[in-house]
Parts: C-alpha cells; sequence; structure tokens
C-alpha cells in the first residue's frame, strides 16, 4: 500500500513564501532549463468558449531532482463577477523514479503566484541596472503586487509608479505594495508617466493589445513583460522588440509562439532567427546579459514548467520536513 | 472555505466496473467527440528517456456536463522489475463553471484501463458482425484480459485464441480470460494463428513493429488496434491499412499523427485524406460502419480526453452518491 500526501493551500502558504530563497531557486530552474538537460514539452492548453474558461497544464523533468511535477491552471474569467478568483488548480509532485503521485499540493494557484514572481526578481537580476531605484508596474492585479515585492529583494528600489485601467483598483494596488515593500509608491496617470519616470517596469497584464510603444523607451531602461502567455496576449508594441539591445526570455520557442516575440515576428518588426537571449543562458555566463548602464534591455516571461517542478518539489520537501499534510493510503 | 474530494482506487473500484453501463458512456462520449461540440486539445507527452519513463495528459471538456476531467498517466517501463506496476496516475474533475478542482480520483490507471476496454466494446459493436463467435486477443497485459471481457458483453462469443511473445504470460493471460469469460480460451502458435482462425481481434501490444499483416486478412474480419498510442509505436502493417474496407477510429488526428493511420500514410500505402469513420460518427449514424457481413474492418484506438472525462464525472458521481472519498477543506 502506498501512500498520497495531500497538502492544502494553507500549509503550502506557511511551507513557502516569496523571498530570496524562491528567486534562488527559480533562477536555478531556468539555467537548468537553458543547459538542455530538462526535458519541457509545450504546454497543453484547453479552451472553454462557453464558460469563458480555459485551462494549462505544464510540466518538466529535471534530470537530478527525485520528482517532477505536473501543473493545472485553470482561469475563468466569469469568477470574479459570482465573488470567485480567476484562477485556481493544484500541482502534483511524481516520484522521478517510478512515476508514482507523491503528493497533490492544492495550493489554488498560490505556488504559481510565487514562482512568478521569483522569475520576475530573476529576470531584474539577470537584466535590470544595478543602480536602478526607480520601478514601476503596469496592470493592479496579485502578480502586480508581488512583482514589486520580489524586485525589492534584488534591487535597492527607492519609488514605484503604478498604473492601471481602472484607477480605484490602482490606489488600492499601490497602498499594499507600500505597505509590503516600505517604498514610496504613486498612481501614475498614464503608461508613458511609468515608462518614462522609471529604471525598471514589470507589465504584468492580461492585455490583447500593446501597451507599451517605442516612444517610451529611455537609456537604461529594463522591461519585464509577464502577462502574455497565450497567442491573443500582447502588451509590448512589436516596434520596442527591434528597437531594444537585448532581448530576453524564459524560453525562446515558448516567447516565439505564445509571447511577446511571437506577435513582433507577426508584425515583421525582427526576424523569425533574431537573437535570443534565454535567462538560464545569461545567468550561466553563456551569453551576456546587459554590458553597459545605457542598454535597453527586455525580458519576456511566458511561464514555464521547469519553474513549477523547481518550486513544487521544494515545496514539498519542506513540507515532509514540518510533518505538514493529510496522507491517504492508496 | 471550499472542499476537495479525493477518492482513493478501493473506492474507484467499487464505484465503477467494467460493465455495459461504462460501454454505453464511452460510446455516448465519442458521439459527442464526433459531433463537433467537444473541446479536446492535443496530448500532452513528456518523455524521461534516463528513467525509461513517459507521462501523458489528456483532457476534453463536454458542454452540458457539470465538469471536466484531466487525466495524468505515467509509464515508467523499469518498475516491473521492482515489482512495481508500470503505469500508475490519477484524474482530476474540475467544475465546469468555475474551473475549481471537485475531486481528485487516486486510480492508478484503473478507470483508464475501464474507459479503454469500453472503447474496444464500443469499436465492435459499431463495425464486428452481429453473429461473431471467435474471438483473438494479440498481447497478455492487463488489456488483453479485459479487452476479451468488454468484448464478450457485445458480441456472443464462443471461443477465444491469444498469442503473447512468452508462452507462459500467454497461458496465464488465457486462464484468467476463461475464467473472467466463461468461454473456452486457447493459446495460439503465431499472430497469424488468431488472425485467420478469429471473427473479431483486439491487439493490446506496445509493439513497435507491425503484427498483422496483409496476407492474414480475410472476409468479414474485424480488428481493434488498442495498442499504438504514440509516434513509435505500430502493431498493424501499412499494407493491412490499404486494403480494409473501412478504417475507422476514434479519433481522425490521433490516428493520422499518433496511431496506425500515420505509419501507412509514412509508408504511402494511402493518401493522407484518405476516407477515416470516426467511431462517433458510425455510432451517431452520420457515416455509415458495415455494410456487409464480409467486408473487412479495422478500428484504431489511441485514447481520447472524452473518455476521461465521461468515466471520471460519472464516477465521481458515484461516489458521491454513495458518500465515498475523503473530503479536504481548502
Amino acid at each position: 500500500m502506498r501512500e498520497v500526501l495531500i497538502l492544502t493551500e494553507n500549509e503550502l502558504r506557511q511551507a513557502v513564501t516569496l523571498d530570496i530563497e524562491s528567486v534562488s531557486l527559480i533562477g536555478k530552474a531556468f539555467e537548468q532549463l537553458s543547459a538542455g538537460t530538462v526535458s519541457m514539452p509545450p504546454i497543453l492548453r484547453m479552451d472553454m468558449e462557453d464558460k469563458n474558461g480555459e485551462v494549462d497544464v505544464k510540466t518538466a523533468y529535471v534530470p537530478g531532482l527525485d520528482g517532477f511535477a505536473i501543473k493545472v491552471s485553470p482561469g475563468f474569467f466569469d469568477n470574479p463577477k459570482k465573488g470567485l478568483s480567476t484562477t485556481s488548480g493544484l500541482m502534483i509532485v511524481h516520484d522521478a523514479d517510478t512515476g508514482f503521485v507523491r503528493a497533490i499540493l492544492l495550493d489554488n494557484g498560490y505556488l504559481t503566484d510565487v514562482r512568478t514572481a521569483a522569475a520576475g526578481a530573476v529576470a531584474a537580476q539577470a537584466l535590470a541596472r544595478e543602480n536602478a531605484t526607480r520601478a514601476g508596474v503596469i496592470g493592479t492585479g496579485v502578480q502586480a503586487r508581488l512583482q514589486m515585492q520580489a524586485l525589492c529583494m534584488v534591487r535597492s528600489i527607492e519609488t514605484i509608479l503604478v498604473w492601471g485601467r481602472d484607477a480605484e483598483k490602482a490606489a488600492a494596488c499601490a497602498d499594499d505594495i507600500e505597505r509590503a515593500t516600505g517604498t514610496e509608491v504613486r498612481v501614475a496617470d498614464s503608461v508613458a508617466d511609468v515608462v518614462t519616470g522609471s529604471n525598471i517596469v514589470v507589465t504584468t497584464t492580461p492585455s490583447r493589445s500593446p501597451l507599451i510603444t517605442a516612444d517610451m523607451l529611455h537609456p537604461g531602461l529594463h522591461i519585464t513583460a509577464m502577462g502574455s502567455d497565450a497567442e491573443h496576449k500582447n502588451e509590448i508594441a512589436p516596434e520596442v522588440i527591434a528597437e531594444v539591445d537585448v532581448f530576453a526570455c524564459d524560453r525562446h520557442q515558448q516567447s516565439a509562439h505564445l509571447g511577446e516575440l511571437h506577435h513582433a515576428i507577426g508584425a515583421g518588426t525582427v526576424p523569425e532567427d533574431m537573437p535570443v537571449a534565454e535567462l538560464g543562458a545569461i545567468l550561466s555566463g553563456t551569453i551576456p546579459g546587459r554590458t553597459d548602464a545605457d542598454q535597453i534591455t527586455l525580458c519576456d516571461l511566458t511561464g514555464t514548467g521547469v519553474q513549477d517542478t523547481a518550486i513544487a518539489t521544494h515545496t514539498l520537501a519542506v513540507c515532509l520536513a514540518n510533518g505538514f499534510g493529510t496522507k491517504i493510503a492508496n
């Protein structure tokens, strides 16, 4: 008789938080991904149009880890009207030697929030100016908050600008970020105000048309675009991709199919074979990231299964060490 | 606070068995699939070569059902050397209105076994001669046993021939089938003996080279090929696909990429646009199946997410009605 460990969101929140350890874990995962040893298939995605819903499944196998994770992320966009969260889901950790199910992490999307924010910090570490002090965020959701928290762990941020379509939500988001980071936070009047006033900008929206345009760029800027994870989403104008000095991403193939690179190739502003720096390759020193304080850099994050395997196996180890969870004999 | 219901293999085995109700359920699922209302993305597949392992994820959304399932099927082929089963895994049932996780079905592959065998019975119902009495099975694993049990529910089978590469395993399989079905079962000397001596043959192997060749075909034969579910697997010679009167399958697109059709197209024995009858279309009467007792028919089963959603949502309903499972507050 085998056992499966069931972990609740509450237990998972106790086990792992967005901290410098999570950031380091995700950075290492990207290095493994770019080193070519990881097996990571394309994302499974299913749309349920009559429900305004979708589900994504991601996975990756990292040789050397004792487990691999499968992450299931539903997104149902009418949920907020019912007072429910848009996203939910879970991660499954399998034994890497037998394939057997070891644990179910009922995180309702929490671990995805953590690993996504951690990836933003990794992107800033790899590409943003060391002396960046002014940050900005486009969007007012959970990731707007978490991305700014993560960024403050890796750069000495002094001021943060927030922009969202809904001024009330932007104000609430600014308050939350100020409380969480102890940094001075202001609501900006426009995307252009955020970008021109910041050294580092993170875009966190599900936008279907570009928010950041080429006229907003200025020397030394770093942009992390984390909103687009599907063909129809687009936060960055195709001209921007052509103008930046370094175009980086978590996974080249995904950015070219689901992310910002996809739109730039489609618009013809960049060639299909344009040079792309994967974060992992920059982190491991295989290819350069920012080489000059005045360069403009951009990192497109589409979200990868290797992040899920990294956070899930780490979280399970912490939970086991703490005796968390309900064991189901099976 | 929401609840997630955790169901063990034991509970699932009590809730659902391979019976005529499961067969009917799977037949209905195929009809829905071929009617075009179902959303079913391509299978996610990841190989872990250094572990001789793989994992498949399947899903489908059937409008009208209150849930959709995601099925995770690991296959680790060194497990038997350790005294462990090759396959394992689980199904997750999500609420179709919110995407939230309703239940985890820790079936270790049991529900896949049931829905796969049920699909074999559906294929025989749709395509085999009404008066078929002689059946044969190639392979000696769990599906060899279950396919013959399922077949005996839908046709009046009097004798069964079994062939496997390992004579000892074939004998054990024959004994098990005889006990389960009450039918006379014999071990055959060759694949050719099975095929020439049967009205209905089911192939259940992971073979990488064809087992059934064109010279074995005879009038009135029906073959169900359920072994191939990946590019490199192949049970039926390309010439056979060209010679049969009706080529059917569970899902055209999958057969053309992962199944027997894929090899025939690759070998050039059939054109890419050859007429293919999906099981669901035959069952709903949209296109004819067998129209003459002397026709030779073949059905390629690659396994579909719609079967998983059908069996999982049905099983969950039975479990809820019986008060099965462990509720986890989350």
